[in-house]
């Protein structure tokens, strides 16, 4: 009691706990970003297609839990982790310390938000069988291999490939899911034709708005919690972190503000409050990557990219006619692409505007590139299995029904009837 | 300042700082969950009751705060507590600590939230002077008790009753609750009659799963927060906590989903976003218990056996007429009673699987029961009361033509009126 | 690492990384109310008004944030602060240490709340240049000058000025900006004739409860975050804020039920999701200043009092003809300045009620006719030149259409069409 190493030693004991307080507290909240997830696709879609989309998402989490218990945190995060796969923690057998458990949880929510990235490319037509098995190989697989490579001391991280909460890790390959299911699925029926276009605008700007102010707020601890811990230094980084991630996320919504009201100046409507969303999300996907190693003015460049990369990755896709339901593509994986390679322009240590970066240059470039290639061809391996076996789309009735009745017997919310 | 002693007293100030901001933390975010209950049980009812649930879930959680504050927390953790009631901490007046006045946050939330539970019971039929006297006599008499025995050193606690975050403290007797206040009640007019089933359907599953992914988030701080810091050890209970939540509430809601999906195998809607809410609800109430004590394969198991117990108890509830609108009781009563004897089974120190078990198998029998039997006979007693009085069921009138236009003058959301 | 000074060096970074951490942990909760406060109002406008309204609050987040950080935290907190205007952190250039980036997210937030609350006079007919310009004013002029007058160290606060977490130099300041707003714009056409009055009732009371509920949690956070830590004896304030929070938001709802129950006493309406709403915000808008620093039964009390004020100044704004859309100046204006004076009545140290009090009184009297002063001054001049400009309301024929459909081409959520 009495001896001075004791008294350090409980220093130590206690930083922990504080580290394992604040990851714990992280988790929760990357965990409600499925809240945000499901009301920003739940918004964009047909009204009749709703639940399904939120179905799927519900699902995909659960699925991600329970797979990343298996094996899913083992490949990413095991203890005695190679350079191309980790091991060792398989179904949390030796997960007893609780600085593990803690990590356990907050990557296996980050795990989920990951998955749900994905399904907005499945949006609007596949099938709930198909989705599923999607799910459990993105999160045994896919997003596990990623994670490891660039997060869990594997050989991009070696090289130096520096992503803080994935851009690349994360964004651009999930974003990469979205464009590979998107396309094998193609396009909604009549999504491209002008008649029906307004059929496809989003049904509920309401509750797009409720998820990406939500999420906002999650991506404050999603950026913040990559510290993952607050003692020993970790703060500073968790502080600008959240502070530039405030700055990203209102710069890139206002970019997109006024790109609209500029590029719609003759017309009736322009203004929009789902363009002033997905601006904000094309922000904070562009300072995922960079967020801790950035000057809150390159934080505000970085949102006006992301914002502008937004808004042309939107149009290229429109013009390509691919169909992007929930824009996952042009947030996620444009802006995903470019955050990861911002990092070697504005990072403070590393950053070309610093007068360094060529080796980070090209690192960026690298791992952002690897990321989106195994993204894609695992995607593309099991999209074409699921066509296979018969559960890539459902039937074009089906569609045109509406998934939401033509599944699950009913639609959202449905008062006028109800009323009598 | 250059003494050991000094330096030693600061750090335990410190802890008790940290052990305070978690604690509050996790207050606001058990408050939160009022959230979660007032838009599961809003979209669970007829579309023309939906204001007239929230209002009571309002009311009794602003009732709950004010009466746990004269009275409750005084019988459940008064400093001087005895063994079958606490005392001393009346109307506040000595909670100058400020380790107390976390302390009551947290305990005031968690208190909120079991007198929403009681709700579902009420919804769709109770007066709101009726439910505001039930909840008063819930909040300063029922669950005082049960928490005094069960979790402030009162005697069941004494008897070595483990029940960490209350699968049978909290759910079970509030879940009681619930079923004594439906069966006095009688069913919803014409509920049992197949002719009007589809009236009574969930008219809004969205805010159902915004209500239920919400609830789990908060879920994670109300079964975390248990363990009331994070200092001196207590965070390794904190993680597994967490880490339990997230599991059983997924396998939970996969357990139902799968269920529902093979129990509709020639059916249209093999599909449901409720179940697959109502599925992550029930894991999460059986795990509610178990979890600072429990393995994550535990974890895993009991979220299933959750699952399969709200759907065996709402089919028999179903069976037997009894009305249960919000399916409170096959969630919280049913999956609550199962958590609190779970922990008999699954406990990593007492557990039978663990070849340990016989005393606390029955200890945890004892004390659900008892729960169960308290909860009963008091809320008998004060709704036969307020039968006397007449204020336990409004018209038939009044549940004819909604509760909320019958008394609140207007629905919830009249879109196409006021479109004109 | 065994001298004694290394380790207490080492507990004082430990102390500062815990405040550091809790910081950004209130940052984003005072964030997430910009979901109530875009809630709360598009709940109470008229559905074709809903999006408009959040438009702009998103709009004004957004705003507020790129300009604290260009000059308003400056102003507020700038280091080497002086009586009057602080300086020296303009564009965030000097902010490198930890403890200003965490203050700098968290006052950032505050300040959006508080250019949020002015939004409310500004519903239903503003123009959304004629706002942003309003947003720009209030968030890099009024609101900084009364944030470094009470909180940053400035002339008020030497004083002896004590506003915990702003009743008036935050709530009744934007307040008195809500009622300069909405009296230059004059009501929205037809607004007091007898024949439309449905016309004006909020068209979605469940979006309010949400907002509310969240609000309330938030709140929390907003008040506990004052003591801008938890470390160093500070967590004593945060816990009383809390616990104080809970208490008088409970007795601001219950005062407002009550009071409409009894008003109403001969009407079908006797019951009000909306009144019992405006109840609890109106006890946290009074408690937000006092409560660090009174007993939990004066929040009690101070609860009651802002609930009756909400009441009793929404009708007289609606004698006199103020439109007030949102009821932000009956729950701001009025129960912030009632906050503000409070404190003098009822603070442990210094209130009136335990015998002290001359002095206090005085300067809280001083302090908040001085906000609303200088805020109904700026917000003047401000406003005559946007109406100048030509920027102040929109057309009739737009207002009558609905600002949504004539500015944004579609209403918030139209079923019935998209179910075709």
């Amino acid at each position: 009691m009495t001896d001075l190493g004791i008294a350090m030693e409980r220093m130590e004991q206690l930083k922990e706990s504080i580290d394992i307080g604040y990851l714990c507290i992280c988790a929760a909240f990357v965990l409600l970003m499925q809240v945000g997830f499901a009301f920003l696709e739940g918004g964009c879609l047909r009204y009749k297609d709703m639940q399904s989309i939120m179905l799927k998402i519900f699902m995909n989490t659960c699925v991600t839990i329970i797979i990343w218990w298996l094996v899913g945190y083992g490949i990413a995060f095991g203890s005695d982790s190679k350079e191309f796969v980790g091991s060792s923690v398989y179904v949390g057998f030796d997960m007893k310390n609780s600085k593990h458990l803690a990590e356990f949880a907050f990557q296996t929510a980050v795990a989920s938000a990951a998955t749900s990235i994905v399904s907005g490319g499945a949006a609007g037509r596949m099938t709930y069988i198909g989705y599923f098995i999607l799910s459990v190989v993105f999160s045994s697989v896919i997003y596990p291999f990623c994670a490891h490579w660039g997060f869990g001391n594997g050989w991009l991280m070696k090289l130096g490939y520096h992503d803080y909460a994935g851009s690349g890790t994360i964004h651009a390959s999930a974003g990469m899911g979205a464009l590979m299911t998107t396309m094998l699925l193609k396009p909604r029926n009549q999504r491209f034709n002008p008649k029906y276009a307004e059929h496809f605008e989003p049904n509920n700007p309401i509750y797009i708005t409720l998820a990406c102010l939500s999420l906002w707020v999650c991506w404050c601890f999603f950026n913040g919690g990559s510290s993952l811990g607050i003692a020993n230094g970790a703060s500073v980084f968790m502080s600008r972190a959240i502070m530039n991630t405030f700055i990203a996320g209102a710069s890139g919504a206002l970019t997109v503000f006024f790109i609209y009201y500029l590029m719609n100046i003759d017309q009736g409507n322009r203004y929009s409050l789902v363009m002033i969303c997905n601006g904000n999300l094309a922000g904070l996907v562009a300072i995922t990557g960079p967020c801790d190693n950035v000057d809150a003015w390159a934080a505000f460049v970085i949102g006006i990219l992301g914002g502008m990369m937004m808004v042309f990755a939107n149009r290229v896709l429109f013009n390509l006619q691919i169909d992007d339901p929930v824009d996952a593509i042009s947030i996620h994986f444009a802006c995903g692409m470019l955050g990861a390679n911002l990092v070697s322009w504005f990072d403070m240590d590393t950053g070309i505007v610093y007068g360094k970066g060529g080796y980070q240059f090209a690192v960026q470039m690298l791992g952002s590139f690897i990321y989106i290639g195994w993204s894609a061809i695992i995607h593309l391996i099991t999209l074409l299995f699921i066509e296979k076996i018969g559960f890539l789309r459902v039937t074009l009735e089906e569609e045109y029904e509406g998934l939401d009745p033509a599944t699950m017997g009913c639609c959202a919310y449905e008062m006028v009837e109800q009323q009598q």
